[in-house]
């Protein structure tokens, strides 16, 4: 019935919240029937991402043996356009008036697949794997960010069904937008602010906080840190900042990403060790690159371990049962476990 | 293993993210197994807010027959002090440093019982206690908003465990906080700076310009329109909002109530009938009482129809698959099934 009265003929496209500085996709031609809401792509027989399938996908890009054609199934690493792609390339062309803007769905859609294996994990892939895939990020994030009309390119890792997985095979989503992105701009303000009182980087003079305290971090290397947010706003949310100055993961040195990738592992064999392979989401908040804003890049971790409950669906206001210092002692804990059992 | 690794000997506090506007509450002492996040309590046997289970909670108000003392189970509504609070009255006294603000857990926290009957609906109570109901928020609303050092007054009725719903009695939340509202403070930026450019309120003219589109209103009546937003972030949100302006709830004229009282309920019917009973949050917005800015208070309900997928799940970027203007046709023809079977 819902189906049936619903008529979905317009396209996808962007439109302007009067109410705030969001924009957001409508994209009707989705067309979902009423019990679709909510529902994930299950493939019960073949995954769309394994080696085998490369037929049904647009190849962008591919590590594989130089010899072999596209879409031969020998890659390593493999990005592909976005099979539900809502975001084509286009003029973000605003039009409608001062209440009721609105704009093409001007974007690009990717998904990258991390590993051939459906089963394989980020924290057990070899490292100089890892280092690949982390040097795929910051190159789609470079390439993207440099196309006409993209604001933002953001990355983002869902792992597990509640953490809005589409696929179980390994993968990440790229999404390249013609508008800024809202925690983003939240972060930039903050740092803008604190540079104009102090004349330096708010993350650096945290990043060196922390240090000095000892109390949130859980790890850290040479090049990069991984620590609990003083005010976090989930159980175990975890940041991984780069311990030098830079707006923009693309601009980060190839020869630092080895320490990244040992880091990451760490702290994900951790997590999932301490909260037994949690749903979670992986966020790169980046400035695009040769934007020059006072800005930090760093990667968010945020585990799906409480249901967003009134207080923070909707209402804006969020309630952490487990204090950082907690989540941090506890990972710790695990992470020297680990070192002993290794 | 989780909960003996942990201390939650500290108490809850505030914390303000350096990073953003936002202010975190960190309540360590409710002390969480690993497996018990995103539980809701379960009333297999007796529901605590039912009739005749007065005893155990905190009476702050009821209606009930005059002659009948506190507690009595005769009571048609009542509020009480929510049993899992984490809020007291306190002066709201920031400590610590400029990157690690910190402040007691300042505020109120009440649960606004709506009906004795455990399976009651607002879509079915009779018009009359709705009304009363409603006075009921708004009284709380006042009064708590007149309460030292409080800055916001949230109402949020969470349905369905899905929506965050501690509680399967229908059911009210306030939350009185020394923090302004994330949300509500992106309207008021937005209503300001349309203000100061056109010197008339950005609500009263959305109103205005959508009455004479007429595509996005669902329902509306003498004093009250319900309408779905053109930037609507989810499938079927919509808002009600008073016609005529007004900052805060708390000064809306008692004799308009049972217009809203019919057009509210209408809403949820149609809504209950088009999507099956989906769970929801309704919250209002509005500002404390004796706050002059430039605002129009509404009521905001948002079905629970689709996970939060990557996209909106920490990365501030929503795609909503249904048009608004395509919610609002099925919703009006269920509204108009009913009034033909009424």
């Amino acid at each position: 019935m819902f189906g049936k009265l619903l008529n979905f003929s317009s396209m996808a496209h962007f439109r302007k919240d009067p109410f705030g500085p969001a924009w957001v996709i409508i994209s009707p031609e989705r067309g979902l029937e009423a019990s679709d809401f909510g529902s994930v792509r299950h493939h019960d027989s073949t995954c769309p991402l394994c080696p085998g399938s490369e037929a049904s996908s647009r190849e962008i890009r591919a590590l594989r043996p130089s010899a072999s054609p596209t879409n031969s199934p020998d890659w390593r690493l493999r990005v592909i356009e976005n099979p539900a792609a809502l975001l084509y390339p286009k003029n973000f062309e605003q039009q409608g008036v001062e209440l009721f803007k609105q704009a093409p769905s001007s974007g690009y859609q990717e998904i990258i697949i991390e590993h051939p294996q459906h089963q394989m994990l980020l924290d057990n892939m070899p490292l100089e794997h890892l280092v690949d895939l982390l040097k795929l990020y910051r190159d789609r994030l470079e390439h993207l960010s440099e196309q006409p009309d993209v604001k933002h390119v953001q990355i983002t890792r869902n792992v597990g069904a509640v953490a809005g997985a589409v696929y179980e095979h390994p993968h990440a989503q790229v999404l390249a937008l013609p508008v800024s992105n809202r925690w983003v701009n939240e972060e930039l303000n903050a740092a803008q602010s604190y540079f104009d009182k102090h004349g330096s980087c708010l993350f650096c003079d945290v990043i060196q906080a922390e240090i000095n305290g000892r109390e949130r971090i859980i790890s850290y290397n040479q090049s990069f840190i991984a620590l609990a947010p003083y005010a976090s706003k989930t159980p175990f949310e975890t940041w991984i900042l780069p311990r030098q100055h830079g707006g923009a993961f693309s601009l980060q040195a190839s020869n630092t990403l080895p320490l990244l990738a040992e880091l990451l592992q760490a702290l994900l064999r951790a997590m999932n060790a301490a909260l037994d392979y949690p749903p979670y989401n992986m966020i790169f908040h980046s400035l695009p690159v040769n934007d020059n804003k006072n800005y930090h890049w760093h990667i968010e971790i945020l585990p799906r371990l409480t249901k967003q409950a009134g207080f923070d669906w909707g209402s804006g206001f969020y309630i952490n049962p487990t204090a950082p210092e907690d989540a941090v002692r506890f990972l710790r804990a695990t992470l020297a476990l680990q070192e002993v059992g290794a």
